[in-house]
């Protein structure tokens, strides 16, 4: 019976792994339809993000029978709690992919995306990438310190998002209103999904250790 | 024992109702600081986000003593379990009207809001307080039939914010790029505000019948 339970404690892991890898190739696949003014591929991702919706409610009946059936104290009923957390926050990085490939689908034939600050969204897609694959690591690894990291990460992010600000808000915009906006909430989804990677990483953080990454830190780790 | 464990429950579902309450008036308090121009209030709402976050993580600890402690199964279980992410809800909630009030604060002594789109923003103002305060209701009498009322409200909301970004985008926009984004940017708040007060009344949905709001309305009642 706990061998059996065990299992099916490692699936929820593996499940959100997965869940993370799906929303890796999302992320990807936006920033690459958003620049490269690419339709088939943000159909793909806007179509694929039903994946990621679906493999998080599997993940819940999964977790809320374990803790139906199984009853968990201490250690497994936090990992299973923050499981279910987990899988909260990338079925939202699914949407935030999401939103940016309806954003390239919305414009297209055009681009949402001026040429002036391509290479600031670019790097803010790449930035995406790498955490959403940083983050997949760490939920497979366990890895606290890994974990810590993440946040430089989305020090980074939150830069460009002040640098693209900057260069719409600096008076020499010619791009014009429209696409303005769409800049704007664009940087502030890839913002967001940032926001969320470095959440997932200080829930693993408090899974290994019983703290958050704060408190883990501040305590002299 | 059962005694003690369901005042136990009941103190979770006050205190949701609570902070429900507590994101109600930032929101409208938001609102009025954004409109009306006054710092203030955009302080008062910006500080006082922390007790929504300190009411979030108190219920946390207090549902997840009980999940350990009592170890509840079938209805009990979905209640702690529904109330979890009800509080994460709140507590995003409270962030966006933070976020509205930062706005306020950060175009501060000049408006955020120009003249031509102030009726539409105070009409999503209203939507979002109006909101806010039925979600309370829906939390405190779960009654099923109230909390499906507010996909109307929502869908209220979304037609504001449409209309807000139609006058943007029409090309008889005269308020500047700047200006631009800072409405496109609140309009999404509020729009994520009702997001998440339709997901907390599915969810009050879900904890009573044991179905989404979906399933339970196609279920034919």
């Amino acid at each position: 019976m706990r061998q059996a339970y065990h299992e099916e404690l490692n699936e929820v892991a593996k499940e959100l792994v997965r869940m993370a890898e799906l929303v890796g190739t999302a992320i990807e696949q936006a920033t690459t339809a958003l620049l490269d003014v690419n339709l088939t591929l943000a159909e793909t991702v806007i179509a694929g993000d039903e994946k990621v919706d679906i493999a998080q409610r599997v993940l819940d009946q999964r977790a809320q029978n374990l803790l139906a059936r199984q009853q968990p104290v201490a250690t497994d009923l936090r990992i299973l709690i923050t499981s279910l957390r987990i899988a909260a926050d990338l079925e939202r990085m699914g949407d935030l992919a999401r939103h940016i490939a309806k954003l390239a689908r919305l414009r297209y034939p055009s681009s949402a995306i001026p040429e002036s600050v391509r290479e600031v969204v670019k790097e803010m897609g790449q930035v995406a990438s790498r955490m959403a694959s940083h983050m997949a690591t760490v939920l497979s690894t366990r890895n606290v310190t890994s974990a810590l990291e993440l946040e430089k990460e989305d020090d980074q992010m939150d830069r460009l998002h002040q640098t693209l600000f900057h260069e719409m808000l600096d008076g020499a915009w010619h791009e014009g209103v429209e696409c303005a906006v769409d800049v704007a909430l664009c940087s502030r989804y890839y913002e967001r999904f940032a926001d969320h990677a470095v959440s997932v990483a200080d829930r693993v953080v408090f899974l290994v250790t019983g703290e958050r990454s704060r408190e883990y830190t501040k305590s002299g780790h």
